[in-house]
C-alpha cells in the first residue's frame, strides 16, 4: 500500500482555496499512485477556525468540501479534518472530525477524543470529546486514525487526560496509525513531537504517518515538519519546516525501516525562518503586499526591516527614519546604513516641529510640571502617528518592533512604538534579538556592527540608556522566561538565586501591564508562551502587583 | 436550620482581602445565628483567575484562605469556592471545588463537573471536570452542593453536557441545594437564571440557595441577584442586583414557600448600573481614582462622560473639548454644556496647531495625493494624543466612548477615538446609547436634547455624517444584532428580510475590522455577546470577508 502525506498551507474560512489545493494534491497523489492520500486536522475550513464555528453556514461549507472530496476519493482514499455536526442533542453541537474517504463515499469518521484547552488551544469550547474508537479497514489493511492531540496523552510524567485512544484501539489491532494534525510551532515543538511520536511507537509498536499543518494563522505558526516513523522507532521521514510538501512512501518499507531522515533544528534558525512565514502569510492572506515600519538605529527595528525585507522583497518594505531632538547621529547613520543594506526606500522626517506644536498646545494645562514619561511618550506617538498616517495613505502595513523582553515589563508607548498591525518579535527576549543579529550577519554585514554592539537606548531624553530603568537583560531574560515560559512563582525565582526585590520588581511590573500588551498587535508565537490569545491574565487583579 | 447567603464583591488574586472580606462576613451571619453561610465560586481568588491558576504560588494562597476559613467554622458551617490540586496525576492538575467547612475542619469538597468553555468562560483550560456526586450530611439535613453551571444543563432544548450532577445525587434523597455561582451579568441573564432555576426546582422539588458573586471583573461585570427559590418554584427571594448583600433565612420557612421577592428588570435600567459598578470596580480595583475623556459634542461621549461622573464623581472626572476647523458650533456649545451641566472639569484644545505641524512633515511624502481617510484619522489621533498626555501627566485614565454599532464595522480610529484604558460603551449598540441617553435625561436634562437629536457625525470633514457611509443605525444594528449575539450567518439574515447587498457590505466590514478591535481597551461587557474574551475570531481568514 502507498501512502501519500501532503502537508499544505490552508487558509481559515477559504473553503474555495483549500478545497482546490487538496483536489490538486489528490491528483499528485494518483501521480506517485498513491492508494491513500492523508491531510491534516481541519483542512477543509483552516486551523484555528475559533468562532467561526459557531455559524452554521461555515460548518455547511466544510461539509460542502467534504462531499466533494468523496466524489475525488474514487481511485484513491483521502484521509481529511473537519468538523462534524453532532448527530446527538446531548453535549457540545460539534465534533473535531477525521472523515475516512473512499470509494466516492464517507467509509469511516473518526472523533477527536483528546480536546486541547490550554495555551493557544479552545478545543473545548467547541467540541465535543470523541467517545467511540474504531480502527477502519482500507484494502486489507486495519487503520487508526487519530487527531491530533489524540496521541499526546503518552509519555508524559503527568498526561493531561484520562485516556488514551490507542489504547482503545489496540485490540482491534491496528497495522498502522495516522495523525491529522494542526501542531504549531515552538522553538521546541519538533523535539516534543518527535519524543510524542516516538512514545507512541515504543508502546504500540507499529509505524505512524503523522502530517501537519504548515503555514500561518494570524499569530499561530504552523511547521509541517510532518513525521513518518518505523516501528523500529526511528524517523523514516520528517519534512521539511515551513514549506508545503507531498510524499508518498510504500508502507512496506515504512515497515522494515532503515531510514532516518531528520530535519536540522537549530533554535535561532527555525524562528528566522518561522518568522518570515508569519509574515509572508499575514500579507499574503490578508491580500496585503507592502510593509512600513520605523527604523531607530537600534537592533529591535533593525531586526524586523531585514526579516520583513527577506519575507516580502526589498521593493515591498519602506522605512522612516524620524529623529528627534534626543537621537544620537550614529542612530540615523545606522538606520540609513541598514536601509542601503537592504536596499528598501527610507525616509527622513524631522518630528521637532510636531513635538513643538504639541507642546505649544498642552503648555497652558503642563503649566507647573517638568519633562516626564509623558513628554517621552509624545515622541513615541508623534512616530506612531507618522508611520500610521504613511500606512493609512499608501497601504503599507505598519510592523511592530517590540520584543518580549521590553513588552513583558511595559518598557514601551502605547499608541507609540506598540503600534502597528502585526508585532513580529514580541515573542522573541533581547537577548534572543541579538542572536538573531548575528544569524542574519553570518555570510556578511547586513545589520551595521555597532547596531549590535552598542549599549540599547529609546533615546526619549538625553544620554537615556535602557540599563538606566531595566536590569541587565541577561537577568531581566531569565527572570522573565522562568516566570512566563515555565510559571514559576516568586518563591520558586528567589529559591534559584535571584535577587529578592528585583524578582518582586519585575513581577511586579509584568503584571501592571498586562493592561498594555492587551492592547498591541498580535505576535508571531515562536516560544511555548507567548502573549496573546495563548496567555489570559486578568488587567484588574491584586496578585504580585 | 438558618442558612445565609453572602453575595460579596470579590478582587481577583486579592486573597487578604477576600479572606477578610469573608471573615467579616461569616461574624454577620453568627449575629444572625445562622447556621451556615454560603459564598459563591472561587472566592478566594476572585473570579475569573485567568491563568493565575498555574502558577503554584496562587493556589497555595487560596489554600491558605481555605485553613482559616476552617478555623472559623467552629460554630458556623461554612460553604465557599476554591481551586483545589487534583490529587490523581492524570487529568488536569485542578478541580473546581466547593469545600464545605464545619467545625473547624473540612467536612467535604465538591468539584464542579459541567465546565463552562465558551462565550468568556474557559473553565477546562484550568480544570478537570468532577466525577463523583456526594451529598454532604449536616445538622441532619443532607445538602446538595453544587457549583455555576453544575445546575445549568437542565431546561434546554440543546443541553451543552451529557450529564447532570443534580440527576446523580438525587437518589441520595438531598433536602435543598446550594448552588455556589458566579454567573456574570448581561441584561438577558437575570431572567435565564431564575429560568434555569426553576426548571431545576420543578424538576427535584427541593429548595436552592443560589449565591452569586458581586462586582465587576475587567470586562466581566457580576450583578449579584442571588436567589433562595421555594420547593413550590416561585422565587423566595432574590438579593439586589449590583451591590454586596448578606441575607439570613429560615429553611424550614423557604420550604414552606409564600415570599415572592422578584427584582425589577429595566434592559436600560440594568445596564445603566451595570455600567457604573463596571467603572467603580475597574478604577478601585486598580486604585485609581480619576478618568479623562474627550467631549465632541454627540451623544457617545456624551453617556459616557455622566456615566463616569455617577461612577467616580465630579471632581474625579475632566474632559477635553478639541475642535478642528471641521467642527461645528453647536458641537462645542453642547459639550461645553453637557460639562457644565456634570459640573466637571473641562478644558478647550484647539487642534490645528498640531494638525498643520503634521501636514507640514507629510508634506513632501504626499505629494500628488488628495484629502482621505488618512487625513481624518490624523485629527482623530491627535486628539488620542491630547488625551493620552493629560492622562500621563496627570494619572487619569483615558475612558474610550467607542459603541458597538461603530466598533463593529471599523468605523473609528486605532490610536485615535479607539484609545483608552477602558471601553464603557463598546457592548451597546448606537440605537441602545440614544435609550441610556434618555433614561439619563429622565429627571430633567443632563445631556444637552440637541446632542440626542442631531444626526450622528464624526465631524473629520465638511459635512460629514454618519448616514454618509452607514446605513440607519436602527437597520445597521438589527443586522449587527443577529449577526453577533445570534449568529446568524449571510443566508439566515436575507431570509429575515434584510437586504442582500447591505448585508454582505456589513458582514465583511465586521470580518475586516476585527484587526481593529483587537487592539482596543477591554469592554465592559453587558449583552451575552460582547467584543472582547468572549467573542474569538481570526483576523487573517477569508470568510465573509
Amino acid at each position: 500500500m502507498k501512502i501519500s502525506i501532503a502537508q499544505l498551507n490552508y487558509h481559515i474560512g477559504n473553503f474555495e482555496g483549500n478545497l482546490k489545493k487538496m483536489l490538486d494534491a489528490v491528483e499528485t497523489a494518483k501521480l506517485q499512485e498513491a492508494d491513500l492520500i492523508v491531510f491534516s486536522e481541519l483542512s477543509t475550513c483552516g486551523y484555528p477556525p475559533r468562532d467561526f464555528l459557531e455559524f452554521e453556514d461555515f460548518i455547511q461549507l466544510s461539509n460542502d468540501c467534504i462531499e466533494q472530496l468523496a466524489v475525488a476519493s474514487k481511485d484513491i482514499a483521502i484521509a481529511v479534518g473537519a468538523p462534524r455536526i453532532n448527530p446527538v442533542i446531548e453535549g457540545k453541537d460539534l465534533f473535531n472530525a477525521g472523515y475516512f474517504l473512499a470509494d466516492g463515499k464517507i467509509l469511516h469518521i473518526a472523533h477527536k477524543a483528546l480536546l486541547p484547552t490550554y495555551d493557544i488551544f479552545d478545543e473545548y469550547r467547541y467540541f465535543e470529546p470523541g467517545n467511540t474508537f474504531e480502527v477502519v479497514e482500507f484494502k486489507g489493511k486495519r487503520i487508526a486514525l487519530t487527531i491530533c492531540e489524540d496521541i499526546w496523552n503518552v509519555g508524559n510524567d503527568n498526561p493531561l487526560y484520562t485516556i488514551c485512544p490507542m489504547d482503545e484501539m489496540m485490540p482491534q489491532k491496528p497495522d498502522f496509525i495516522l495523525n491529522l494534525s494542526a501542531s504549531p510551532f515552538s522553538y521546541e515543538q519538533a523535539h516534543s513531537r518527535l519524543h510524542t511520536i516516538k512514545a507512541n511507537i515504543d508502546k504500540y509498536k507499529i509505524p505512524m504517518f503523522y502530517v501537519n499543518h504548515c503555514g500561518s494563522q494570524t499569530e499561530v505558526i504552523f511547521d509541517g515538519g510532518s513525521v513518518v516513523m518505523s516501528p523500529d522507532g526511528k524517523v523514516y521521514d520528517e519534512l521539511p519546516y515551513f514549506v508545503e510538501c507531498i510524499r508518498t512512501y510504500e508502507l512496506d518499507e515504512v515497515m522494515e525501516g532503515g531510514l532516518n531522515r531528520e530535519q536540522p533544528k537549530d533554535k535561532i534558525q527555525l524562528i528566522h525562518d518561522a518568522l518570515l512565514l508569519g509574515i509572508r502569510d499575514y500579507f499574503g492572506k490578508l491580500g496585503l503586499k507592502k510593509a512600513v515600519l520605523g527604523l531607530s538605529g537600534g537592533i529591535d527595528s533593525a531586526v524586523v526591516a531585514v526579516l520583513a525585507q527577506r519575507a516580502l522583497g526589498a521593493q515591498n518594505v519602506r522605512v522612516l527614519l524620524m529623529p528627534s531632538q534626543f537621537s544620537s547621529d550614529h542612530s540615523i547613520n545606522d538606520a540609513r546604513q541598514l536601509a542601503l543594506n537592504l536596499n528598501i526606500q527610507y525616509d527622513i522626517i524631522y518630528i521637532e516641529e510636531a513635538y513643538q506644536a504639541y507642546e505649544s498646545l498642552l503648555k497652558p494645562h503642563f503649566a507647573g510640571t517638568t519633562f516626564n514619561v509623558t513628554e517621552e511618550n509624545i515622541q513615541a506617538r508623534i512616530r506612531g502617528m507618522l508611520l500610521m498616517a504613511i500606512s493609512n495613505k499608501f497601504g503599507n502595513i505598519l510592523l511592530n518592533t517590540s520584543n518580549k523582553s521590553e513588552s513583558a515589563v511595559g518598557y514601551g508607548t502605547l499608541y507609540g512604538d506598540m503600534a502597528g498591525g502585526l508585532s513580529v518579535i514580541m515573542d522573541i527576549y533581547k537577548t534572543e534579538v541579538y542572536a538573531l543579529a548575528e544569524y542574519m550577519n553570518k555570510n556578511g554585514e547586513v545589520i551595521p556592527e555597532n547596531t549590535i554592539t552598542k549599549p540599547p537606548s529609546a533615546e526619549l531624553r538625553p544620554n537615556q540608556k535602557d540599563s538606566d530603568s531595566l536590569p541587565d537583560y541577561d537577568i531581566l531574560d531569565q527572570i522573565l522566561y522562568n516566570y512566563i515560559e515555565k510559571r514559576q512563582g516568586p518563591k520558586e525565582l528567589i529559591a534559584m538565586g535571584f535577587d529578592e526585590a528585583l524578582v518582586q520588581r519585575i513581577l511586579k511590573l509584568v503584571n501592571r501591564n498586562e493592561f498594555k500588551r492587551y492592547q498591541t498587535a498580535p505576535s508571531l508565537r515562536v516560544s511555548p508562551k507567548a502573549f496573546g490569545m495563548g496567555r489570559r491574565m486578568p488587567i484588574v487583579g491584586k496578585y504580585l502587583s
